[in-house]
C-alpha cells in the first residue's frame, strides 16, 4: 500500500479523502497498488471526522516519514502551501495540488525542484475543476503545434452570467443567487475581477507555449461591469456575453493573453456551456479544434482530478512525467491590445460623433433599450484602434466580439 | 534518436509521416528524443513521394531490425494488420494503430502479448480521431466509477443527419454530398450501418468499464432507415437525430452497449455536434458529466492522436502504460431492450390501435407531414415493453428518446 498525507481538509482536501475510500477498488486496479491516506494535516481537531485518527498538526511529520510518497496540497494561497510543497519535493516526494495561484506563480520554480528530484509536481485539478484537460494538452495533444487556447474557466462568473442570459437578473441579483446557492464565496473578488481565471489562463498558456506566464503579465478584467443592458444588445446582435481567459502565439517565441468578457456566437459550441460547468477550446494545426466541457469546480469532480495525479504520481514514481515549461524571458508576452477584432461599444455619444470617428457600422437595438445611447459593432481592429477612436467618448461598455 | 516504422501509406500513414516531419522540433521537445521515420512498409513504390527512399515490401526486414523500437499499423483491417501487430509485439517493439477494427475485435489479446513482452500497444486514434478521449479515460477520469458513455462517434454519418437536418435533404442525397466532400467512402456501408460506430464503443466500453466487449455483443442500428419525415416530426418535437454508440452499468459486474439513432434534445451540447465533427459523454460518479469534442476523422486529426501515441510509447520504453483489460465472460453484456426509455414511434396505424396499444401519448405533428400516418413520443418503457405494445402494428421508424 502507498501512504498518502492531505495538507489541508477544507472542501477539496475532504473531498479527497472521500473518493480514496469510496472508489478504493478501481483505484487500486488502476494504479496496480492500494492508496490510502496516513495524515491530515489540520489546524483543528476533527473529532466527529472518520478521519479524525489521521489528523496532525506538524508538518514536520509528514516531511520526514519516508513511507509518505505523495503529498496531496489543498491548503490553497501561496505562503504556507509553497513551503510545504518546496520542502516535499526537496524531500523526494511527489506533490499533487489544485491551488491555481501556486502554480500560476511558482510553478516554473516548483517544477524545476521536482525535475531535480526526480519526483512529480502535478496540478489537473488547477484547472478545469473535474475536466481532464492539462493531460490531454500535455500528451494526447503532443503532436500538435497548439496556436491558440480560450474557455470559460470560472463557475461562478458564468453562473452569475448565465442567470443575466436567461432570466434578465442585473449583476447585483445574480451575485445574490450565486452566494444562496454556494456558487460564490463570500469574497467573491477573485472570481468575479477575472484574477482566478487569470492564474489559470497563465497554467494552460505555459503548457500549450513552452514558457511561463505570470499573472501580473496578463491584462484582466471581470464581469462586474456587464449591465443588463449589454446581456440584450448582445442578445439581439445573435450572441451571449462570457467570460473567456484566452492565450494565442503571436510570433514563434511570443504570446499573448488576457481576460476580458466576450461576445461570442449563440451557434458556437461554447456559448451552450451554461450555469457553472467550464468549457476550453484548444486550437492545434493537426487536430484543428477539440473542446473539453464539464464542471469546473465542485468537491468532487475537482478532488476526483487530484486522485487521478496521485494514481499518476503512484504509477510514475520512477518514471517522472515530462510536465514541464521554460520560465519567461523579456518580450515573450506582447500587448494584447495588439489583436485586432471586432468590439461591441454601447455609448453615450451622439449618431454624429459615432459616425465621425467609425465611420459605418453597425447598429444594434432593442425596444426597451435605453434611448440616450447607442450599441453597434464595429470593424475588426486593433485594441489601439479602438482606443484611439473612442477617444473622448462617453463609453459606457467595450467588449471584444469572437465569431 | 528513435526510429520507427510505419506500416500501410494510405490516409493516416502518410499523415504519420508529414506530422513527424512538420511538428519535429515540438516532438523532439516532448519525447526528450528526436523521432524519425525509418521505414515505410506499402506493396508499391512511391518514386515521387518525399519518402520514397524510404519504401519497403518486405516486413520481416521491420520484424528483424532492432534499431526499430515503435511500429505504427495504418494498415487497417484484421488479417495482415493482426499478424503484423502480434508478431512486432513479440518481437518486443511497440505498435501504435487507428484501426479500430482490430482493437475492438482482438484488443484483449494483444495487449496481453504486449503486457507480456513489457511493450506497449496504443490506440489512442482508434477512437474520436484527434479527440483524446482514451487516454482522459484511463488517466484523468481514473478515480471515477463511470457509469455510462455514449456519443456521437463516426463522422459520416453525422454528417449525412446535419445535412438531412439542415437542409431537408433525403439520405440518399446527403449520402451522394458525403460522397462528393469525401467524407463518404466507396463502400459506405461500414459508416451507414453503424458497424464503425459499433467498434468504437466496443472498444470504449472495454476502457470505461474493464472487459472487453466483441462487435458482435453490441446491437447495431446504422442511420440508413432514417427519413426525411422522422427528422422533421423530431424537429417539431425539439429534438434532433443523431447515431449513438452507447454503453452503461447495468449491474454490478454487468454492462449493455448498443449503436442505434437517437433523438436527442435540441438544447443537448451533443445535439450541436454537427458535420463530421464528434462528440463523446462520460458520466463518472465523482466528475458527473465530462464532454468531449472534435474532429473525429480526417488526416491530420487522426495522424495527430497517432504521434501522440508514439511519443508516449517513446517516453515510456521502461514504463509499460496500464492500458489493460479482462476478457468478456458469459453474462456480462446484457440486453439492451432491458433498458427503458421514451420512444419516438412512427406508424400507419389508425388512433384507435395506437389508442388501445398506448394510451395517452403525445403526438407530433407539422403541416407537411403525412396524412396518412402518426407520429409520437411514448411514455418510458423497456425495449421489450415498446415491442410488445407495436407488435401487429405497421410501425414506420422507431428510435429511442435521449433527454
Amino acid at each position: 500500500m502507498v501512504k498518502i498525507a492531505i495538507l489541508g481538509f477544507g472542501t477539496v482536501g475532504s473531498g479527497v479523502a472521500e473518493v480514496i475510500e469510496e472508489n478504493a477498488d478501481s483505484i487500486a486496479r488502476r494504479a496496480a497498488n492500494e492508496i490510502g491516506v496516513k495524515y491530515i494535516l489540520k489546524r483543528k481537531q476533527l473529532p466527529d471526522s472518520p478521519f479524525a485518527d489521521k489528523i496532525i498538526h506538524d508538518f514536520s511529520i509528514i516531511e520526514k516519514d519516508p513511507e509518505i510518497q505523495v503529498m496531496v496540497e489543498c491548503i490553497g494561497g501561496l505562503d504556507a502551501a509553497y513551503d510545504y510543497t518546496k520542502r516535499c519535493l526537496m524531500a523526494g516526494k511527489s506533490v499533487v495540488t489544485s491551488n491555481k495561484e501556486l502554480v500560476a506563480t511558482k510553478g516554473h520554480e516548483l517544477i524545476a525542484i521536482a525535475k531535480e528530484k526526480n519526483v512529480n509536481y502535478l496540478f489537473e485539478a488547477s484547472v478545469g475543476g473535474g475536466i481532464p484537460i492539462i493531460r490531454p494538452i500535455t500528451q494526447c495533444l503532443a503532436a500538435n503545434e497548439i496556436d491558440e487556447i480560450y474557455g470559460i474557466l470560472n463557475g461562478t462568473t458564468n453562473y452569475i452570467l448565465t442567470k443575466m442570459i436567461q432570466f434578465g437578473a442585473s449583476f447585483e441579483q445574480a451575485l445574490k443567487q450565486a452566494r444562496d446557492n454556494g456558487f460564490a464565496e463570500k469574497d467573491p473578488t477573485d472570481d468575479i475581477e477575472g484574477h482566478d481565471s487569470c492564474r489559470k489562463i497563465c497554467i494552460l498558456s505555459a503548457l500549450c507555449f513552452g514558457r511561463h506566464v505570470y499573472p501580473h503579465q496578463v491584462p484582466t478584467r471581470g464581469i462586474s461591469g456587464v449591465t443588463r443592458s449589454d446581456v440584450e444588445y448582445a442578445r439581439h446582435l445573435g450572441y451571449k456575453i462570457k467570460l473567456l481567459g484566452r492565450a494565442l502565439r503571436t510570433g514563434k517565441d511570443t504570446i499573448t493573453a488576457y481576460v476580458a468578457p466576450h461576445l461570442i456566437n449563440k451557434t458556437s459550441l461554447l456559448s451552450n456551456v451554461d450555469g457553472v460547468m467550464n468549457g476550453i477550446v484548444v486550437h492545434g494545426n493537426a487536430i484543428g479544434e477539440a473542446i473539453f466541457y464539464g464542471a469546473g469546480a465542485g468537491k468532487l469532480p475537482t478532488a476526483s482530478a487530484v486522485v487521478a495525479d496521485v494514481i499518476d504520481a503512484v504509477k510514475h514514481f520512477k518514471a517522472r512525467k515530462y510536465l514541464d515549461w521554460e520560465d519567461s524571458v523579456p518580450g515573450y508576452v506582447t500587448d494584447s491590445d495588439e489583436l485586432p477584432s471586432r468590439w461591441y461599444v454601447r455609448t453615450g455619444a451622439s449618431l454624429e460623433e459615432i459616425g465621425r470617428a467609425f465611420g459605418n457600422v453597425k447598429f444594434i437595438s432593442y425596444p426597451e433599450a435605453d434611448p440616450g445611447e447607442y450599441a453597434f459593432a464595429t470593424r475588426e481592429m486593433t485594441g489601439h484602434q479602438l482606443k484611439s477612436l473612442i477617444n473622448g467618448m462617453e463609453v459606457r461598455s467595450v467588449f471584444r466580439i469572437l465569431d
